[in-house]
């Protein structure tokens, strides 16, 4: 599993706190931590609250923070082509563009920036109504995207689904809907796309947030799933998360399989 | 998940020494702490040890103390046609034979004998000559479990297929083969049989049980796993599978989904 590291982003209060006081330290700790806990990359995400002229150069301070102490790739986190741009212009490794929508004026506008600056780029089964909500109209969404991503030069391995996860305890058929996406979206093309998922939207809400949290990970993960943002602090997500690759045979079994799998 | 609480087995040592003592309360104990933490079936096995003779004599002990303590069905763990008939001579409820071979041979003694009881049957993908590897000759013995359940009148659903668990660190590849025999199994009736692992064959010699067995058993289910022998006792391996099963959409979601999956 490709794993995102999610922690470095403003929703957080720490580092919220650290953006507002230029507190690089506390950025440059998670970079390290994330990375020894297995992150390949590094969602940055300025949060809310930085007013909108200052987003791009607060996304720049934040990769450049980061970079001095990691050299772990880095998933810019927003929709907003300025602040994107911003994080693009300083960015030393192919980075990951997180997110956007699958409306072809979105793309239209995103593949070639990712094109340009060598980045995957995370596409949502998300139009500006709202999120898909059945197996047919993401995978339909899915068949777009490929097409989209061939006119556009865009690489198929760069490109990864997001087919957008709902809170279990509110839809309880949306699991399994995304399961069969998750299956179906590797024969759409050859090479197929990849999928990711931003885990954590499974358990909102619900009292045992960890538990469902690494058990929806390991069935993606049979499912087909190759990427998801999580937290990689969290040592039993991804010991789990190691652990199905191991059986999967992604991952030669050695007795101590689940500290390679961070490697 | 059909849990089979796999604790009351003479291999333990406190029911090898509460065999040899005639101390029931041993196995009653056992039996009401794993119908407590959700097991549907009590696997009732003599281990080794007992002189064959004594055996059937055993067994029957072991069945009426357990069945003295608790309501929940057994499931009578033996390949050995007089240790079954003696169990089955005193089981109160309709029980599981645990488990014959795919031969030919031994499915024309053992469906007579489920059907005459009332009784689920466990049949293992393995022959005189030993388990059987690949996915096809898997399936293929499956497909003739099937007809011979068929000639024999034994309904489908009382069919519990066993496709065999190899210990994953010396053949990593099976895991795979396993999750999809267990897909494929559902596609050769209508009904299906069912199927049914024992779990912790696949972390024999590993330094890490219990999470390899709890992540195994959760892709199994995604697979369409129904049924498995466990040790329920094991927390964190009945909230793993019963997480599954919330995220499959089998259990409906509650804040306690994990208290009333063991009901």
């Amino acid at each position: 599993m490709i794993a995102v590291g999610e922690r470095i982003n403003g929703m957080f209060k720490d580092v919220k706190r650290a953006i507002r006081k230029k507190d690089k330290s506390v950025l440059q700790d998670l970079a390290v931590r994330q990375t020894k806990e297995g992150a390949r990359y590094l969602d940055i995400n300025i949060g809310v609250g930085v007013a909108p002229d200052d987003q791009p150069e607060v996304t720049k301070w934040m990769v450049e923070a980061v970079q001095e102490a990691s050299d772990t790739p880095l998933a810019l986190d927003s929709q907003k082509i300025p602040v994107l741009e911003a994080g693009l212009s300083v960015v030393k490794r192919p980075p990951m563009i997180n997110s956007c929508k699958c409306d072809d004026v979105y793309l239209d506008q995103f593949m070639p920036l990712a094109v340009q600056h060598d980045a995957s780029l995370v596409v949502l089964t998300m139009t500006d109504k709202g999120p898909l909500q059945d197996v047919d109209g993401r995978i339909e969404a899915c068949a777009n995207i490929c097409a989209k991503a061939m006119e556009h030069g865009l690489d198929m391995e760069k490109v990864f689904i997001d087919p957008v996860i709902y809170p279990v305890n509110v839809a309880q058929q949306q699991p399994c809907y995304l399961f069969q996406v998750i299956q179906q979206v590797k024969i759409l093309s050859d090479p197929p796309p990849r999928t990711i998922i931003g885990l954590s939207n499974v358990s909102q809400g619900t009292k045992l947030r960890p538990l469902i949290n690494r058990i929806m990970v390991v069935m993606c993960l049979a499912a087909g799933l190759d990427a998801a943002i999580v937290d990689v602090l969290d040592t039993d997500l991804m010991d789990a998360a190691i652990t199905a690759e191991m059986l999967l045979d992604k991952q030669i079994y050695s007795d101590s399989f689940v500290k390679a799998g961070r490697m």
